[in-house]
């Protein structure tokens, strides 16, 4: 019994790219964002929803370590799952891999709060129990 | 008499290269934001405190001319200034030149319409008139 | 007989938005790079092995339109088309709508000159015929 | 006897919101990368000449937490200083402040390698002794 593992597919745009040659680093936390709208997806849901109802769910930490370059036009694997949810705190694991060649070449990490409009930090568990349910670290037996 | 003509320095950041060992064009039309918000400033007014007030002044056309290439850590001048402005539209031209050599790198403008927060259009001659005449096609004569 | 259109389809990432709630401006440029990309593509090249020959495109004019507002989440469809191309000159249109309703969002262009890694101009019919032929201005029976 | 500590002063550009309505959390990656390089630009040196040298100095793991956010036209201040650096690697430490008020709003740190143009490991401490000379952690009595 394994999590759920999101893969969204990125094409690297021109612009992502730095006078290196390579993508910029800062992009992978774009694509991390990619990753955790896909992975919410699944579960029914969508993060434009829970905007909707009131609800945000603002970055907190990231920590990210870049082990390979991706290049111009490479396409890119992002895995994302949840390591982590209590209901006020939630935390998401993240795999950026080239797609030819499976290599990996970045893995990192993001921690995110619940809180309302006014950035007032909430518990879901209390609050919205339905959404928490859902989201819930869910085993599924393939990913 | 000339029209008042705004000054920003900007700093050429390295995310704002790309592969080419360039500026990454689509990065001017920030730097031209960053100029209409100095340009703004200089009024007394600031686009904060418009956005306060409910004002919005979206992007609804730009063109832009690229002469010359900007390079990671070059000083860049964003001379702004106001071409037309009737309450309703209002369109800002640009001019961005190497600061070390005053060289003309990309020239562009941008028109915008006023709406309310709503996206609803509004004629700020009427709606703000304290507004429209601080902003209004000053004359000064040394820019 | 109609010129040939690419299509690519791009989702709105929140990084993308501004505080507005809607896509910022710029980002259609990025995405109009995303579409020349693929329209390439489809003639059995890339612009990466352009680069690799040696060949750039370095972007010269921009004109764009903004009709309509895109937001979050959305997905976008980019119809890219050759407009012109005599070798040297390039111009590509595009239009952005929202998938869901084909609502027309932004609409554009971009020229390009083709240069050698030193940006000395060149007209590729010379010097490179043989991919002039392949993006030569072709007409196909249905898009 | 204290690290140096460089300050560098952003001014937030409408494009680093999101729809959130405060400074999207990548963008910070952005200003640590303004931060470093006036940091290096303090020694004598420039980031782009240790490019035109043939060095490089890619990111290799970023930590970062976010406590307030940041939001259109504040003046943020980024102080940045060596935390370690043994000619091979080099950490940098960051802290993003509101200029009005001096609230800490983010902390964090890059990891960066010393390689060549080729992606290579060097140590500069053998290969360029009067870079590594100049940047060694210097003490100075005032920040």
């Amino acid at each position: 019994m394994r999590p759920y593992i999101s893969e969204s597919t990125i094409r690297v745009r021109y612009q992502e790219t730095d006078q290196m040659g390579v993508v910029y680093h800062a992009n992978y936390l774009i694509w991390f964002e990619v990753g955790r709208t896909d992975y919410i997806r699944h579960f029914g849901l969508t993060y434009r929803k829970l905007e909707e109802l009131g609800l945000l769910l603002p970055v907190v930490d990231v920590q990210c370590r870049f082990l390979q370059p991706a290049r111009y036009d490479d396409e890119i694997l992002i895995h994302t799952w949840m390591e982590a949810h209590n209901g006020s705190k939630l935390v998401f694991a993240y795999e950026a891999r080239r797609k030819e060649d499976q290599e990996l070449l970045t893995r990192g990490s993001t921690t995110h709060l619940w809180t309302m409009k006014t950035m007032k930090r909430i518990n879901i568990r209390r609050t919205h129990p339905e959404i928490f349910d859902r989201l819930k670290h869910k085993k599924v037996s393939t990913c």
